[in-house]
């Protein structure tokens, strides 16, 4: 009864737009404004929602804001009031944000031809891009990253979401943003701390993809956590531009597969912020979460040991402590294994490697040697801190 | 600055799945059993949404649903209880209805690939399809449409959702279900009111896409009014696979461009469904919105008058009044295509037909004419129901 079954392979066509800009309000706006597209010939109705963090510490920033607006004043018309939520984790532990951002676009009619803008670090991003995900079917979401993480990793990516029954984004969607603008003028207000976080995904992306990356950010580490931007700069482009083509030319931009080699180091990273209670940084936890599984993988894996070296000195140097206190309860961090297999159902899925640009999945894990490669990392990170 | 500007275009893979079947749970749940995939080789996880509406008229259907689990115990592990979910619009009007959703899935730890099957008819296909998107960025979801309805039109479709702030669909998400089982059995207990009311999507489709389809259902109004289910089913199969071949091959799969020409007559029929408090069914609306424009394409655009006589004849054999209380209120009907508009974003787009199987896009409606249309169609049932 063939012409009872019918199964259909189809395409969902996209198109994903990345810009790189140093003042995406002032010299760059036509950037920003050139994204904005009218598909109507009318001014385009757009609507802003802004990280309080970021806020409190550019206080001219909504000035700029008002005034790239009234600059373009006969192509967008802006939405109501510029609106501010809370930034990092605060933003998606609460889901009557998500509902309060609902609320503003239904007052504004914000409809699926309207722009939505966002200003602020991953987590602001998320949020704001589920809600946009979720109304009309999807508005188009215009995201502007604050942080190196955002601008280097997952501003870039297709995924929004929300926390739910306190777990990391349980709820979410899937979409494309309409557009990423990378700019660099968002990035100085960030912390040292903040500023360093977001290289591990860069270290990452680039011990997946590119070993000549991955040398390249080893020579300029000391320079990047000395926050030198042209060294700097550059990396947090090639991060995103990598994770940019794993998504849209790696064939699986949905996460239908197993795989998701982009998760890298981050089973026992995921864990690792949980159990510090979210005091480490994701980018921090990444740092360590990288060591560990690199070494694991020269363990078990047949990765050179000069690798390992080569990778826990580069994170050093880029300013990340390679230990945590969550790292003494072994019997704990390995739950992250299962909470990792289970957020993605099916089997565990790892990505390990053999070596720099040559990742594998594995599905099992040798506890005795992942002990041994957190021991080792724990061990190297105290020396470490003796010796600085 | 190119290297500061990256567009890229590519596509997301996904899978269609639509099986036909005469008895779902009993002679055919082998079907249903295959299209359950494991991808790890366990027993896959399986949690069941059952229509109130189906569930009342079918007092065995939880047993058929144990006898198919417990028949397949070895591969299929049921999660929780069987759950009831209230049917028609009543399902889509209370948001804590998807919140519940969630929390059941929640509960029932169920991830990306595990499934939830959704029994009945569009409005609670389209409640379950929404909760399922968002947990985890999309549970599997399998539908099993019991309304002509949802067989030949929504239920194949990629659109889920639920009414917000007193607007339909205003919260939603484009996503392919994991499959669509097209049962005939499930359409058994349905009222002739609903049995008739799936037909006018069919007529519209066929209108659009195949001149030779249209004669068929016409030839055939009397027979399928009267429940020949011999001749109702190949108009529901044939009805399903044109939607379905519209939205995986027709480019367009969520609705990223102006054109929607699988709303043809859905302006005013949304519009009156709303007028009349939901009294009228969406496909008896949709019957007298397809009407209309088939009139006021022969007077505007230029098609061939035999079809709106054609056309109506046809909606009237197949047991539907063309007329509606609220046609005489066209100052607030004509609102219904600014809504329309507003639901898209961007210009109103409005299909109209020059020819059978020849669908223009409009972005204007002369109204003295969109008068006569409305007109003319009353006076048509009018006359039918004093032959009658």
């Amino acid at each position: 009864m063939a012409s009872d079954q019918i199964d259909v392979e189809f395409v969902v066509p996209q198109t994903h737009r990345l810009r790189f800009t140093t003042d995406v309000f002032g010299a760059d706006r036509d950037v920003l404004a050139a994204v904005l597209e009218s598909s109507d010939g009318q001014a385009v109705r757009v609507q802003f929602w802004v990280d309080q963090h970021l806020a409190d510490a550019t206080p001219d920033l909504l000035d700029k804001i008002n005034r790239f607006i009234d600059s373009n004043a006969d192509r967008i018309k802006r939405v109501g009031r510029v609106q501010f939520v809370p930034g990092g984790e605060d933003v998606k532990n609460d889901v009557h944000v998500i509902e309060r951002m609902l609320k503003v676009f239904n007052a504004g009619d914000l409809d699926r031809r309207s722009y939505v803008i966002a200003i602020g670090g991953g987590a602001v991003l998320d949020a704001v891009g589920f809600a946009t995900a979720i109304a009309h079917r999807g508005l188009r979401l215009v995201r502007l990253p604050t942080t190196t993480l955002a601008q280097g990793d997952s501003g870039v990516g297709v995924k929004n979401g929300t926390n739910l029954f306190q777990k990391k984004n349980w709820m979410g969607a899937f979409a494309v943003p309409w557009a990423v603008i990378n700019d660099a003028e968002l990035l100085t207000t960030l912390s040292n701390r903040d500023f360093i976080s977001g290289f591990s995904e860069a270290v990452k992306v680039s011990l997946l993809k590119d070993p000549a990356q991955f040398e390249k950010i080893c020579n300029d580490a000391v320079k990047i956590r000395e926050r030198n931007m042209e060294v700097a700069l550059p990396v947090i482009k090639e991060s995103a531009k990598m994770h940019l083509d794993h998504i849209t030319q790696g064939g699986d931009p949905y996460e239908a597969l197993e795989a998701r080699p982009l998760d890298y180091g981050h089973w026992s990273a995921h864990k690792m912020e949980v159990m510090s209670g979210f005091a480490l940084r994701h980018g921090e936890a990444v740092a360590i979460g990288v060591a560990i599984d690199t070494v694991y993988s020269s363990l078990v894996h047949g990765l050179d040991p000069s690798v390992p070296e080569k990778v826990l000195k580069c994170l050093t140097d880029l300013g990340f402590t390679l230990t945590d206190g969550s790292l003494t309860d072994m019997e704990t961090l390995f739950c992250g294994l299962e909470e990792f297999r289970q957020h993605l159902g099916g089997r565990l899925t790892l990505t390990m490697l053999r070596n720099i640009g040559d990742a594998i999945d594995v599905h099992q894990v040798q506890r005795d040697q992942m002990v041994e490669a957190i021991e080792y990392v724990m061990r190297y990170a105290n020396v470490q801190s003796h010796l600085s």
